[in-house]
């Protein structure tokens, strides 16, 4: 509703510690709600899967420390009575569960707000589509997330694709947020495209934040260290005020 | 093992009479294998999601009245008893769940054989990391199934990737079966494509046939006609000879 | 150098007092340069094709009128001659002869800078490619633009890729611009899209504009009306003011 | 009309007792037209752009020699004179100048058949309008030539689309050719998809051949040798006959 959010996090949830030293930096770079995944969908069997459950309670014990509701991914409708059971804020359907059907299903009634990542070649009605069958099953809320599509392009991970922006305002009333580092692949090169993806009618974004990205397990490329990720806050807030709209709270 | 096989059949189990009939028409066209839908993924919530466990029946009895084995697809692990009571052959993992990799390890023990369908925008890379999933989770036998991927050109469904046939052929011993009707489309466009296909080294096709294609619950533009589907048989077989490998059995 | 540009005007030149009439709103709106095609890259050998050289004419002298330099696309070598008789300012190479490399190396020594469009597949190593033909053969100045891609999503003409602003600025000292109209081909979608553009590091824009868009000769619907392309203009220069630019001049 | 030629040659004309040399092997290949590349469309300034008219010289002479007509490209229509004044039989329009309007317009009445590749991403349709092009300016004859269209996919060099075959058999008259080597890029690789080219309806093939494919100046890769070259001609004469047509002459 015309306020700009902005969810960091480590991409995995690593340990207790590290994940209250990476909250209290979320929160001190001005972010409002803490990511981060306690399951991963891992291309190869043979990389690190996530900690499951006890992610999801040290990313929830993090949350609640610093006062930031709390927002990761659930990859199998089995896993979801730990999501209730640890009373999750947001649940996130990451971009190769897009077209999981029988899971949007199964999880919309959950009471849970989710986060709807687009396919990595999803096309806009295929995302609708995938959005109507979680809100036609009961879920709360839905955001969208868009996190950069698959081309033909090599220098780039993925091409972000602000274009479909202002289509999407006409098209739905569902928020939209932006994960810019997901598609762009590199650390130091995901802050113009946060403010622009903001300039384009962003609702928020979604980064990843690490106090050592270096020893980050997964997508260590892309995790921001704290005065980067304050930077971002930064501009989010100055792209809300000459947007006309506002930072959240 | 060098000998070609041709799985056909409708879509949807659309009901046990139909259900007959159809497999009549594939048996007597030279098929081997009957396939057919019972849990369906579909874009969008409001359209058929198939007949789910009754189907899996109509089609088992449909396969054992004409001595075929059956071929479908399992949309979620939590679906897996149905296909086990059964007693169903080979399951299919679709385009969209190829990442699905919660589905992927849950499946893999349950001592069946998978086909698993190419994502529609999955490199080569990724598909070969499912299909290992699979195997270091136990699945008895894997089958690679290219069915055309999403690129820019909008004269046809989907763009048949013949292209990294040969590649597969030195990457992995996984045998590898196309499917030239999700890519075209449109059923009078298929045949030629599934000529390609074995030519270009294919160990086999899967394609819908339904005895009335403009009555089909789904995907009637791409059903053949039994005539078509004969050809297709023939053309496979001729085929066959012609790159010195036999026709199953 | 630091300076925000914009660059404006009809797709078409379509005529002596519109022209005039043009380069006034373009001038009024607060734009820098006057753009306008003579020669026209069509699709079809049947759509309008462009005036030629007495489109390059009526060009200049609206520029001169206004004092703005100005733009247009060169299609061939051997209209070179008639761009230098009428002291074209930049000339412009279109998506389409991003790889005509006999083109590149035909006119680069001509004296006149150039604006190099990216191709419609065109990676950024091959764009780069392209303007190292023509600062091998002699170019003065080349800027490159960025006007979408050609990707697999049917719902905008193209896709805008802001993803590789950041690498470019790492990997070249050529200034960049961005055209969003090609890429997302509906007027009251650009004006987003323009301001993404400035905050993601684009050194200025590239749009078009007509007094009475459901009349112009060519790409109607994507032509800003006097008051859109001021509210564009306005936001680059909150752009440029925010991510520490200034506006030229 | 239903039968099946062959193209091949080296991909840069190199010298005239190499080209006699390769044009030997073609010959004895079963190969009915010769190819060669006099003027090179190379992505980068810094690489060999070929001998010009020379190799125009070289190409012909080689032809005559061997008693094949040759087939080469074209850049700029300003090089039309030699190749009208070297007989030269099929001018080639390569990818990168598909959408070269002028070029096209140009070289139409000369009186000499175009082959006309598809551009890396060229739609059916834009082809198809500069085919048109051609034939509206009087081109005598057009073949079409498939040669691998730009996906996501970084195994292969490009995906070779079959897919459209079907279709380009009901929206045009055209002849249609396939250039598998440019699609797979790697000359082990390339005998299957030529067999699948014929098989999927092509009306011949374009292929490289080299006798030391090793010390070719450009794409050395997808070079093939002489028996490679005879297997494939020996598979398009199989598949020629198994889908009913001849093999030319």
């Amino acid at each position: 509703g015309g306020k700009i959010v902005v969810m960091a996090g480590p991409c995995s949830v690593e340990g207790r510690d590290l994940m209250m030293e990476t909250a209290r930096l979320v929160s001190d770079a001005g972010a409002q709600v803490l990511r981060g995944g306690a399951y991963k969908p891992r291309t190869s069997p043979y990389t690190f899967q996530g900690f499951g459950v006890e992610g999801l309670a040290q990313l929830k014990d993090a949350g609640e420390a610093f006062n930031m509701p709390v927002v990761t991914e659930i990859m199998d409708a089995v896993h979801l009575p730990a999501f209730v059971d640890h009373d999750i804020d947001m649940m996130q359907i990451g971009a190769r569960n897009m077209q999981n059907f029988t899971m949007l299903k199964a999880i919309a009634g959950a009471g849970i707000p989710i986060l709807l990542k687009r396919a990595l070649s999803g096309t806009v009605d295929e995302w609708l589509y995938s959005a109507e069958y979680l809100l036609a099953f009961g879920c709360p809320g839905v955001i969208l997330c868009e996190r950069g599509i698959r081309t033909y392009e090599p220098a780039t991970r993925n091409t972000l694709d602000l274009t479909v922006l202002p289509l999407l305002r006409e098209w739905t009333h569902l928020p939209i947020i932006v994960d810019p580092a997901h598609a762009v692949g590199v650390a130091r090169y995901i802050r113009p495209l946060a403010a622009a993806s903001v300039a384009a009618g962003a609702d928020g974004l979604i980064v990843e934040a690490h106090p050592r990205p270096e020893q980050a397990l997964s997508d260590k490329d892309q995790a921001l260290l704290p005065n980067e990720l304050a930077g971002i806050v930064g501009d989010a807030r100055v792209q809300a005020a000459v947007t006309g709209r506002s930072f959240h709270p």
